[in-house]
């Protein structure tokens, strides 16, 4: 639950000028007043990465009506340098996408859009990534922006768990096909690479990432179960990595 | 526990000049054979990132007479490209360091050290990250390989959870004043950034990220109390990063 009108700052990992990123600006200024810090450039696939050993820069400019910085940096860049220096309050609600392809079950460990999400929900602020399951240019955002609506309204009406972080991904059909929404746990999946080997014109050899996505994991509480369903899976994440169920398995190692 | 003669492989986040991955490469060579494939340049702070929109080069050289493998990419994309390009068989054991610098508490998630560690465990491989606590490029890195020397015994000889993935921290003190090894859990700590802002020589100005580090975490179960009292912290990681804690209480979102 939000006091009074609140301070919305909205980010991505697609950059600042991704389609994805206007639709939630439009969205999330029905809400209140919006600040938009995102990458000068694609930052997808970053996850977590910050900017240790270089400079940022911040170049001011204007997108939907509200007013907007470029950052240098990563998405969690972005996060850390507008909670900590551009904006002038504690954001109240931070937005981050939508982003252009699935962020769930394992992509999120991957994913900028949703380490942008983590990072604000480490400043306690109340964060969300939204995920559209299309990568294409063309893509329509409208069902997708009709539930940012309706999460960020209940974020802002109704109380929620301090530093609450959602990732939310939106499968990629007609609004009226949608099942509707699914609190859900992160689906055990994994990539298993492959690696397109080619040669330069100076006859040296590089590669090109590429790989097939694999569930291992049959739950029907899970988020890719919700989105194969057509539902829209909403999983709520933290950045605690502890595997807490093995800690007493393996206490042995202490005495090595 | 592993069978036979071990395929070890050796990665960083420093990159593969650095000392603490000779330090490590070291004492990998008294387990079985070796194989480093680590960036071409530091990569600190790097988190989960991937190479997804460019190339990938790989460069092969020897490192204290171990194959080696400079890639330009970031350690969770050594980590891939090892695996599934590189080596001809699935290595027994990854071993990810020894960093320069504490990776304990909420560093994990930005710690290129340690993700690549995790993708290791993603890709069902034991693996273990190593950090020292110290920056300092004439850090002693002689207590470290001690401890990875018994943790590394260990995991060969004996039975391990599958994919088990350890984030190992050690005190940077005379390896006489360390108290033991320590399984515990992440401390629940946060980082209070601050941007020095500067003026470049065109007028602009630009940011460096510098910061506090925080904890918020009196438990005698953590990796920073352990680090506190001169013990080598040992903590499990996993990535389900989901918050299965409050599943239940945001069930309402479902009907927004």
């Amino acid at each position: 639950m939000i006091e009074g009108s609140p301070l919305i700052l909205v980010v991505n990992d697609d950059g600042i000028t991704s389609p994805g990123i206007k639709s939630l600006i439009k969205v999330a200024k029905e809400f209140g007043e919006v600040i938009v810090v995102a990458p000068d450039k694609p930052q997808s696939g970053m996850g977590h990465a910050i900017t240790l050993d270089a400079i940022l820069s911040i170049n001011e400019m204007e997108i939907e009506g509200v007013k907007a910085y470029a950052c240098s940096g990563t998405p969690v860049d972005c996060v850390k340098i507008a909670v900590n220096k551009i904006l002038k309050r504690k954001p109240d609600l931070i937005l981050s996408g939508i982003n252009h392809g699935s962020n769930s079950s394992i992509n999120v460990i991957y994913s900028g859009t949703m380490s942008a999400a983590l990072e604000g929900s480490l400043e306690k602020i109340p964060s969300v990534g939204f995920s559209l399951l299309s990568h294409s240019i063309d893509a329509n955002f409208s069902a997708a922006q009709h539930y940012a609506r309706l999460i960020i309204k209940q974020l802002i009406t109704k109380p929620s768990p301090e530093g609450i972080c959602l990732n939310v991904n939106i499968p990629n059909v007609p609004q009226e096909l949608i099942s509707g929404m699914k609190v859900c746990r992160q689906a055990i999946a994994n990539w298993e690479e492959e690696y397109d080997e080619r040669t330069d014109p100076m006859g040296r050899t590089y590669y090109w990432l590429t790989g097939k996505f694999v569930i291992d994991d049959e739950g029907e509480d899970t988020d890719e179960w919700a989105l194969k369903n057509n539902y829209i899976s909403i999983v709520p994440v933290q950045s605690d990595i502890t595997n807490h169920k093995i800690i007493n398995d393996i206490k042995h190692l202490e005495n090595a």
